[in-house]
């Protein structure tokens, strides 16, 4: 390899590509990094303290891959190391996921050595056909790029362009370490330059056309809308959509996707739209407006309650990532940042009409379950219970099944951060969310709390990653949700079906069994009774403590939010009719 | 679909597309099907009491998918249903390892609706991007057949071809099986007619000449030797070895793969051969030998003590499933199982030397720690004992780590199944496989006993699968290696580095987390001397009660057995070199 030599005695400021593809992690905001060890990438490794990255050591790959996606969520970006085959399947679910939703992680897999793939080699952790592309290939299918490490001429630029696409794409990238790569040396002096992740700015006259037929339509229109929902979020034009807002005072709603994407404290905020599901009120402002201004729409099944969103194309402007719609008129490659940012300077307020937001409904009277009556905790009243919990800052995790729904029907205080993963829907995410999210939380250096809503089918998956949140002193409220096995799917399919049972487990014991003390900040607590829920959500240990909480919360097994029963049905009316 | 309803109404015994499925699992004896319910496999797990197949309902799965490999390992195929996306792509690094290591598991995935699919609808469980086929394209790296179950038409002979690829080649395959797709018709009479799964004979003229061949080489040997490796039990030889060893007493020896191939009290069975890891008088033997018929080799860097096998081409005769090696000459396509038997019955004992095999050294005289001294259990003392605690018959799963390596040094009673995944080697699987293991001697109404050796690390990766050994009351003796983290590890790379150190967990609180009580038969142990240890091992209770026995054994964090130390070393030594 003369070639690379002679390169590398014209380093100026030689690294080793690990030390240089973390300092580049680290750059980019990220502090800790997820993942489990394996053979293949031991030695990397090493270079993780230098870099000023804490290791978490997950209990497995898709737990790790499920925490890396949580963190992100919270920090913007993150990273998962796992090794060759074994280690990067287990977390590709996880990953896919993360591409599904639109979250950007860097997944680092330490493979072989580039001599070991040119030779063949018959290893562990190969398939033992000599190939060593293959899983890089399956990774491409839910990566927005994929590097192959193996020429340190090339790595640095690699790297860079990989970060790049991760970020600016908002989805996950793959890069494949070999073992013999990771002390190879590349140009140090290129880290003095930060990664540009700024978005390539629209056409000014495209952009302008958009800008100009949004405005007439808006001050054209009698009872314009502003609707939120999750693209907005991964594409991070919440600064600019707020400012539209906060000069327009235009009534703004949101999906379940794009809950959290606008201050719930904010005059303008109407509450969540979710087709039938939604609040008569919300779905009369909605489904009434004759204009929508529609932000980064994901309109996925479980996000429209079963398709049952009533939005005209002849009523609707659609803001995307990458285009925008206004009626039936396509602007491929105008992207709704430039847009969005002319639209709150340009916009003509005298010519703007604005409705009020309808009434927010969180104020209604709760039955506190004292002085008898039904003490049971059904999912109505508890996320109604909930609600008032709930605390400026707060990250907020529900798992796919009953919290996701539930969460629905509620408003947040302000700065709250919703974690779901509505289009992906992998039972089990939440928990590995939910420890990566709080470690963000942790390495932001913030106070703000994490609470998980968890099924206690859901639990079953990841369960083991509730000792990563012990092991690393997260501070975690986790709800455990005590139905009986799999809810949601009750509802779908199988109501009284062995197949929607689980496992009876003691889940409170889990936390002693691994490794949580009350010495060293973990305490568990079982609820039954709608009175003693409220006695816990408003004790002030409780809410003070730092460390692990975990609840048990018994609730009926048939039981479930409206808004799920609703979008269930919705489904099932939607769904494609059998030809037979 | 004019043309299907025209077939429907010819079809003489019309069934429902997953009684078909079924009937045909439980005709090439599967009792029970592995997975996770989820919503788009409901429908079709509703047929499965109809079919007489049990419902397992794993935690997650990936463990799922390794007790389907488990189960397959001891019942010779096995099934496993996930659902769409998150489900299937969450087993498939278990897939994968079935694929690595030719294990039979037949995969069905319930997806969306064949009307979906065309319509390309944004449904959850999808990556958004309206492609349904990515996830099955990823499959198909690791699956020796893939079926898109869409046309009834066709779907019967679609299952009879996937599930005759996956027994005979086995292999795993993949089956898309959309919801609406579930209850159409096929035709019922084709299930009179067992699926044919006979493998196809070799053309006769070119067996004759390579059993020729053959012959001559054996005949003129001074030390012939037999080595038999894993896909002599994979492709199903062993009969056909155990005919030719019984006729001619050949002295045969296994790879670590191939332990429990070959009775291990036949007379002529000598040890394990792995290269530098050997015993010395095995190494001697086969190494000594000017003709190793060596049966179904698979030479993998952890399977030959890291590349240490010492066989030359010149004295080496190699049967494989597809084809055979003669020093160099090549014959593809002539199959070994025609070869062996043809080997048997003309092999001339006149003209064969046939040496006996080394003496075995299990008679060694074991310090029962009784009477001072160090009573600390250290791995090669442990080995020794417990090879004095196996049965007959018993199922014995060695977790990739020390156990996989200390195995090496044990001499099996007869009939014992011996489980690793030295190929593959994902840490976690043992947990899953013995799951599975256990089931199948179950559905066999065997009373043999599954025993499993766990590393605590491993361990930690799919530890909730307990559960379901105690929800389906499996008769499981398990060991948990108490020695803080990732001991193979240290020996490859960081003896003292952090990334290797896991969680401390309390173990053995977990069976009672998990539900296990010990009046529904799971009992928990923990031994820290090697007087306790032997204390266990000969206990009646422990030895004779159903249930789950879970027992900690604490060993020290850096004490391996002398074979894993002398592969690491040897990998280290054998690897390519860099060229820096």
């Amino acid at each position: 390899m003369a070639t690379a030599d002679i390169r590398t005695q014209n380093l100026k400021e030689p690294v080793d590509v690990a030390e240089y593809l973390f300092a580049r992690l680290h750059q980019i905001g990220i502090r800790s990094v997820h993942g489990v060890a394996g053979d293949f990438n031991l030695v990397a490794l090493d270079y993780l303290p230098k870099a000023g990255l804490k290791w978490v050591g997950n209990c497995n790959e898709l737990n790790a891959a499920y925490a890396a996606d949580g963190y992100a969520r919270v920090k913007g970006i993150s990273a998962i190391v796992t090794t060759f085959g074994v280690g990067e399947l287990s977390a590709i679910n996880g990953i896919a996921g993360a591409y599904s939703e639109m979250i950007p992680v860097v997944h680092i897999v330490g493979c072989p050595s580039t001599m070991s793939q040119r030779n063949g080699m018959l290893l562990h952790h190969t398939l033992g056909n000599g190939d060593f592309q293959v899983f890089a290939n399956m990774s491409a299918s839910v990566s927005c790029a994929v590097a192959r490490l193996n020429d340190p001429a090339e790595v640095a630029a690699q790297i860079d362009h990989a970060l790049r696409e991760c970020y600016v794409r908002s989805r996950p990238v793959y890069l494949m370490l070999p073992t013999d790569v990771v002390g190879k040396k590349v140009e140090g002096a290129r880290l003095r330059q930060e990664i540009d992740f700024a978005e390539s700015p629209n056409e000014e006259d495209r952009e302008d056309y958009v800008v100009d037929v949004v405005l007439r339509y808006l001050h054209a229109a009698q009872r314009p809308v502003v609707l939120v929902d999750a693209c907005a979020i991964r594409h991070r034009v919440l600064g600019e959509v707020k400012a539209l807002l906060d000069r327009t005072r235009l009534p703004v709603f949101v999906t379940p996707m794009g809950k959290s994407g606008i201050d719930e404290t904010h005059p303008s905020y109407g509450g969540v739209y979710a087709g039938d599901a939604s609040q008569p009120a919300v779905r009369e402002a909605v489904e009434g407006s004759d204009l929508v201004l529609s932000v980064g729409s994901l309109q996925s099944d479980f996000n429209t309650a079963g398709f049952s969103f009533r939005l005209s194309r002849l009523r609707t402007v659609d803001l995307h990532s990458g285009h925008c719609v206004v009626r039936y008129s396509e602007y491929p490659g105008v992207k709704m940042r430039g847009v969005l940012r002319k639209l709150a300077e340009r916009i003509d307020l005298s010519q703007l009409k604005v409705r009020p937001p309808p009434s927010k409904t969180t104020g209604e009277e709760l039955d506190q379950g004292s002085g008898g009556g039904d003490e049971v905790i059904r999912q109505e009243w508890f996320w109604r219970r909930v609600n008032r919990f709930f605390r400026a800052g707060d990250v907020i995790v529900t798992e796919t099944g009953t919290a996701n729904f539930g969460i629905w029907g509620t408003t947040f205080p302000a700065g709250v951060t919703a974690l779901n993963q509505t289009l992906w829907g992998s039972i089990g995410w939440a928990v590995g969310a939910t420890q990566g999210a709080a470690l963000a939380v942790k390495d932001s250096e913030s106070s703000r709390r994490t609470v998980l809503f968890e099924g206690d089918g859901s639990f079953q998956l990841t369960a083991q990653e509730v000792s990563t949140m012990i092991r690393h002193s997260l501070d975690v409220i986790l709800f455990v949700i005590c139905n009986e096995g799999y809810t949601i799917e009750r509802f779908i399919h199988g109501m009284d079906a062995e197949y929607n049972d689980v496992a009876e487990w003691r889940y409170r014991d889990l936390v002693p069994a691994f490794g949580g003390t009350e010495a060293a900040g973990a305490r568990t607590y079982a609820v039954r009774t709608k009175d003693e829920l409220s006695r816990l959500l408003d004790d002030g240990d409780f809410n003070e403590r730092p460390g692990l909480r975990f609840v048990e919360v018994y609730m009926p097994r048939d039981d479930a939010p409206a808004a799920l029963k609703l979008t269930t049905e919705a489904s099932a009316r939607n769904k494609p009719k059998m030809q037979s």
